[in-house]
């Protein structure tokens, strides 16, 4: 699945060949990204409910923040594996590869 | 800052001990976790709102999405210290260590 | 399974109350440990053996640090499940609740 | 820094392209795992000596079990660092990319 604006050719100068304006996330990822997010702050909601009420037990808010902190990692991993498959995979053909790692390890290093 | 609440003679049966309506999250920390919450909910809609945009870049979603969780973490290490502070260290009291034990190792497998 | 040694009558001083040469890690557990660590420290020198092939594949190194990083995670869990039970849960007996709080969320910080 | 080991002409078949036989770890980050893998041993033992000693106290424990896994955490970065920069950043001159994609996420998903 070759993305256009991602490519360049090899020859281009490494100093300006990473213009993120041009290495967008895929459409799909996106949509399907919007989706489970609006379900993470349904989510987040219903626990900000769950804390209206007095006698809420510690271990019952630990549970559901788990469960919405579950939900965006696996947004923010399928935005990851859809960056590595888009842009981390043609860094060579962009002449970027340094720029490129260096975001994708700070990037991970707060990984959920 | 004992709670009466969550302290019962040591001679109370270990089988009826632990009744979670009786184990309330302080309600300093609940306050604090609602403040909280709510922040990381705007946070939430900017990362949709972040998503509409088609340009949107990859490494730019990951990072938003990583300080939302470290928002969440936050709050969970808040309600656990908590929780650890006015039930766990009180169990022998109550005679339900078994059960408060589990249900933190539990909570804690999914701590983001 | 109540520890004589982790439990001291309520009026104790909170100031000197916490001494941790008298909360031992249970014999049960810390023979588990043992077994384990040595389970991981043989897998370890596993990987160190892998390494010395110069044709070595970047991602099976990882796989195997991951699975050492398991077990050693597997051994941490188990120490801290041990700890909650014999010595956060009497803290209150002991008067050194905060000491055993602080002392446990610094633990858990770096939780693998 | 180009590895030629890591670069195959475009027009190669997708089906054989990935040979990992041919995907070596670059030789001064294997260099630097092995020094880095020994001092994680010496610390492991360490922690064995310590468990020798039947008053040794949990928090202790896990405090040395969690630097030993920074140091593992570590190793595992550096050699992923490795692996985007020399293998992932090429796949698509070697038309391997889904399958390096694939490999990537599961060795992340165990990352420590």
């Amino acid at each position: 699945m070759p993305r256009t604006e991602a490519v360049r050719p090899p020859g281009a100068s490494a100093v300006d060949a990473h213009e993120p304006d041009c290495l967008h996330l895929d459409p799909e990822t996106r949509k399907d990204a919007v989706r489970r997010l609006k379900g993470a702050r349904g989510h987040l909601e219903a626990v900000l409910r769950m804390l209206e009420d007095p006698s809420v037990y510690c271990v019952d808010v630990m549970k559901q923040l788990s469960a919405v902190q579950g939900a965006l990692t696996k947004v923010n991993d399928k935005v990851l594996r859809s960056h590595v498959r888009d842009h981390v995979s043609t860094a060579i053909l962009r002449g970027d590869t340094d720029q490129i790692v260096d975001e994708l390890m700070e990037a991970l290093k707060y990984r959920g």
